[in-house]
């Protein structure tokens, strides 16, 4: 928990609410077999759900990717491959080829230390961790340059106490909707600059004083995009903290109070992948 | 939950204490950054964890995967592709190619149903369920033939109560701990035969009855390696029950009384994948 005092607890509520509202999110029922009709949500209240325990709300933090998805500036766009249908094979399967760092990914420590650990070693209960969101989206909707900044830390910390060891903490910039926009998510200038919101060096470095296990963004990069120095990888990383870029949905969950699990990439020697996350409240 | 009667609880207790017993799992304490000298464990309390809600202790159901994991029958192999190191390129990833079906992996409904959902519209509260292991592993030892019957589900049933519409069922053979012997795993004949246990036909039409919304094998395939009609495969997937295949360390979970938790891929249109799947309790 990022901090129990009523105030949060207020907040915690209004913002649950407003998921809900958010998302039109009804109360779920259907727990039995699926059928195309049925089609995946957001937020989902679990509470007709056969009791699990904990939690009742589900969010999905994960972006639908495919060859389309914008990658990092440079990057090789995925490829996928129909190997089989089921009109003409029975069955229906693809090939797919992807760098490893597309769509709602993990970094891995390895990505930017030669000794950091891959996804596929990361303890398991690195995955299961109290969620603080840092909300910068109003100033990123004026700048897409904005960075979360450690004064964004401190005043989280003074409205929800003291960010824990053992959190993961994202950055909420709103970017996660740009994604339906062509060209909108990596937002090249002119001059092929990328312009899109990150972390500071400073709020990196503070985040890792903390004594957090990971650090999220709703955009492609740790770093903002205008970076030369990757100040934000270099401070996360080699420090043992692993970061998951482009996150989705994070303005569906209370800033402080949630949880989130990340189903992780175990292939061998992972610098990151694709990965199914989820926030739970 | 399976069932909630006193006998029920008794295993449990047993059941979750062996497990910590068989990892040699100590009380989590470690919730600062990740080191390499930090190692993946299977079975982790999270009691000193800060506070994650509704259980205490995580089994990863996942193995890691590469381009030496066993594959189907003439299925393709994944290969990895180094597009840069930390040494040279200031940060490390690869390029992944492989069929959506290899390691701990989901099958979606698609694979075998032209109107069946692709992985990424799957309902996300499905990925969160109560969790039945049907245990058949001293059968499988002596028959690598043997598939999960009827009388398992009515056994399972007679013990722990009713499998409940919502839940997950898992079949476990053993057959995980094959992965590391070579051609074990699949275990072809002289004929080019595969054996290794699955699921019968009669038990498949069961659970969906039951209104499960996933099954899972800890072999390659939903089917028995012999199978020739896929007859589970057709009866879960159009169904609309998914499948999971390939899972691991279900004998450290207890098999009534635990929940699961799937972190299903999300490319577009997926017929499946590899995905990060976790028991708690």
């Amino acid at each position: 928990m990022c901090s129990p005092d009523v105030m949060h607890r207020v907040a915690l509520e209004v913002s649950r609410r407003k998921a809900l509202i958010a998302t039109g999110a009804a109360a779920f029922t259907a727990v039995g077999p699926l059928s195309r009709a049925t089609s995946a949500q957001e937020a989902t209240p679990l509470a007709e759900n056969p009791a699990f325990p904990g939690f009742s709300t589900i969010v999905d933090l994960t972006h639908t990717w495919g060859p389309d998805f914008p990658v990092f500036f440079r990057a090789t766009s995925p490829t996928f491959e129909v190997l089989a249908t089921v009109e003409v094979d029975f069955f229906f399967k693809m090939i797919l080829q992807y760098d490893e760092h597309v769509g709602t990914h993990l970094d891995a420590p390895a990505h930017f230390a030669a000794d950091g650990l891959t996804a596929d070693l990361l303890p398991v209960t690195s995955f299961f961790a109290p969620l603080c969101i840092i909300d910068i989206s109003s100033r990123a909707a004026e700048d897409a340059d904005a960075l979360g900044l450690l004064e964004d830390i401190e005043a989280f910390e003074a409205e929800y106490g003291p960010i824990e060891p053992g959190s993961f903490v994202a950055l909420n910039s709103g970017w996660d909707a740009t994604v339906e926009e062509p060209g909108a998510y990596i937002n090249l200038d002119a001059d092929d600059v990328q312009h899109y919101p990150g972390w500071s060096a400073e709020a990196a470095a503070a985040l890792v004083e903390r004594g957090i296990v990971g650090a999220g963004v709703d955009t492609a990069s740790l770093d903002y995009g205008m970076s030369t120095d990757f100040a934000a990888h270099l401070t996360f990383l080699p420090a043992g903290v692993f970061g998951v870029e482009g996150l989705a949905n994070l303005g569906d969950v209370p800033v402080s109070g949630a949880h989130i699990i990340i189903g992780a990439p175990k292939h061998e020697g992972a610098s990151g992948g694709p990965s199914r996350i989820f926030a739970v409240y």
